[in-house]
């Protein structure tokens, strides 16, 4: 058995995913010498010490990882590390993501050190053009039937739908990636063994058929409440972007997208009547956030992922300037782009001979594809190691 | 018969209203000189020109002006100049509104020269703190419901709602108000005496009886289609914002709020279910444009409203710094702006103290009330004669 990988289903089983400290250790030292510093007592950080001597009660990690593997080995699941040909890219993206709650860092922001997965084919393609579909549990038709047409319509065109594996939306957009015949990923808070919820058993069984259930949680764990926003930052990193359908007041639907917006990906919202409580949380995203746009449908979430990911899209092609694949408006804009110094949306029109607001819309969209960076109140082309 | 108002009187039968060329002539040279030259045939403009000459043949237009007062006077309405103390402040910003309409400036959104008005109460007042609702004619039972709650809710607050005359949204937001026991107000595209559509006849002598009807247009004036668009500005100038409930796809709608944001007056759009035709135009206006707001409801309004309201309300209190009735947040903001140079928001924040999503927010807000101007690719300080 591979010691790296042990190490790692060592690790997952003694440390939360997300931690700072314990990716720090890993990046640094390699999965198992950290194993062995954090088994030898060896730990500096003191909650990650608390959580290892915690767990360590419960039994030797080595022999547990070892349990660990055989069992998903048997239940014809798999365990895929970074460095593995089909580890999904855009993970990567946690490695520098610092979210400010409430004056401090959150601590559990960092990729997956492994993760379980359940289904044929290799996870990395499958999340190349990809879009989360999320909501409420609690959704009303009004959801189920706009989650409906945007998820069929991401499958038909050959999209991979990526969502939690909740009762509402996030059923409403399995099942409607999976009747169009598409690729459906879910990505749970629990092991990929443990069917939550249950009434969603038969369900998942058809995703891990045609399409993808992955964990960052070994077999057996369970659906802890925290998880379940562990779980989100893997959805909002490893898509192109994420749609929010139905949102009850002061859910969790605001911090995914805070989220999905610090790591530059699509924000995207449907709004709702504005009598319906599963849209009052939508409308606070969309009020709240002046980047997050709204969305009507699949043609609107397609214009809105579908342009960063032309540029992004098969970078096999050979030496080619980093604008060969944009829209002509969006070409022109960086073409009006000076060499070095930033300018104003204003002057970028003048020189484009473009309207304002088709600038406005063309750097906003450069920008989350990282060609342009704001620099001294102005927009500047991004330094060319930076674009992607 | 005053000489300044019939001569209005007249011009406002030769031309439409809203003509920069007229207003210019009559800036310059006041009514009566510049009718003595219309008359006279003392025409540079060219379609001014056509129009005079056009409108001449129907006969001597001071005669069909002393007609028309007559005619007002004995329907027991009024005719209220630029100048009279209930004359509304608010249309004066028309002055200086140039809206680019596909390359060239619209030569149509220049102030009334004169207004016809059905009601007891004092025109400028009733407008000092008001809200337009408007909206679709075929709107839903969803738009008529949103629209009463908005409505009611601003007339209870002391609000006055301002609308057109139409069924739909217009009629529901008049009702609402009426209801409440409020005051309303409905702009005509024709004479006050011609109740269009006639289905509101009743509805336009209640107005009339607890609120105003107002129009550009002398009594018995048809309402043409171009004049609803005319008639558009004064209702986007004299109010502090405007509210969209329900628009159809490429309705008016967008064009009405864009006239309202280049007058500075605050957007409001209300979203609704995306199955609904009648909420695609306000989604419309929400993707297109970034400063167009969403309101759920009459909170979202007075908040929009209210704040830009309690700072140009009540300049009477005696020598103040303009920032005295601001809230606490945005005082920051204002005192965090160095006296001479522009900065960008990070500055801001940064000498603010406030998160940055925080600033954006108030410099918006800042600007709308003229207090902050966009230059050198950031932020400043308006100039203090601009500051209202």
């Amino acid at each position: 058995m591979a010691t790296d990988l042990l190490a790692r289903v060592a690790l997952a089983l003694l440390v939360e995913p997300g931690s700072r400290a314990l990716w720090a250790a890993v990046s640094a030292d390699g999965a198992p010498a950290t194993l062995d510093r954090l088994l030898g007592g060896d730990v500096a950080e003191p909650s990650l010490r608390a959580t290892v001597l915690a767990r360590l009660a419960a039994g030797d990690p080595r022999r547990q990882a070892e349990v660990a593997v055989r069992k998903t080995e048997r239940m014809g699941a798999r365990i895929i590390v970074p460095g593995d040909e089909e580890w999904p890219a855009g993970v990567a993206a946690l490695e520098t993501l610092d979210l400010d709650v409430g004056g401090r860092i959150n601590q559990d922001t960092r990729p997956p050190l492994c993760l379980w997965v359940r289904g044929e084919r290799p996870v990395g393609p499958a999340f190349q053009r990809s879009v989360a579909v999320v909501g409420a549990r609690a959704a009303t038709s009004y959801g189920v039937h706009v989650t409906s047409e945007i998820s069929y319509g991401l499958a038909e065109r050959e999209w991979t739908v990526v969502s939690g594996g909740a009762y509402g939306i996030d059923a409403a957009a399995h099942r409607a990636a999976l009747a169009a015949g598409g690729v459906t990923v879910a990505v749970l808070a629990c092991g990929v063994d443990r069917p939550y919820p249950s009434g969603n058993a038969a369900l998942f069984e058809q995703i891990a058929e045609q399409g993808l259930l992955i964990s960052e949680w070994p077999p057996g764990a369970d659906p802890l409440r925290h998880r379940f926003l562990i779980r989100n930052r893997v959805i909002a990193a490893a898509t192109r972007g994420t749609v929010v359908v139905e949102a009850a007041a002061r859910s969790g639907a605001a911090q995914t997208m805070g989220r999905v917006l610090a790591l530059n990906r699509v924000a995207m919202v449907v709004p709702g009547p504005v009598t319906s409580a599963m849209s009052v949380g939508c409308h606070e995203i969309l009020r709240g956030d002046p980047q997050a746009r709204l969305v009507t449908g699949i043609a609107h979430v397609l214009d809105e992922v579908g342009r960063v990911g032309e540029y992004l899209a098969d970078p096999a092609r050979g030496p080619e300037r980093p604008w060969d694949n944009l829209d002509e408006d969006s070409a022109l804009v960086l073409e009006a782009m000076p060499a070095q110094r930033a300018i104003t949306p204003d002057e970028v029109a003048a020189r484009a001979g473009l309207p304002v607001r088709t600038v406005l819309r063309r750097l906003a969209l450069l920008e989350t594809a990282g060609l342009i960076v704001r620099r001294d109140g102005g927009l500047a082309l991004a330094p060319r190691k930076a674009r992607r």
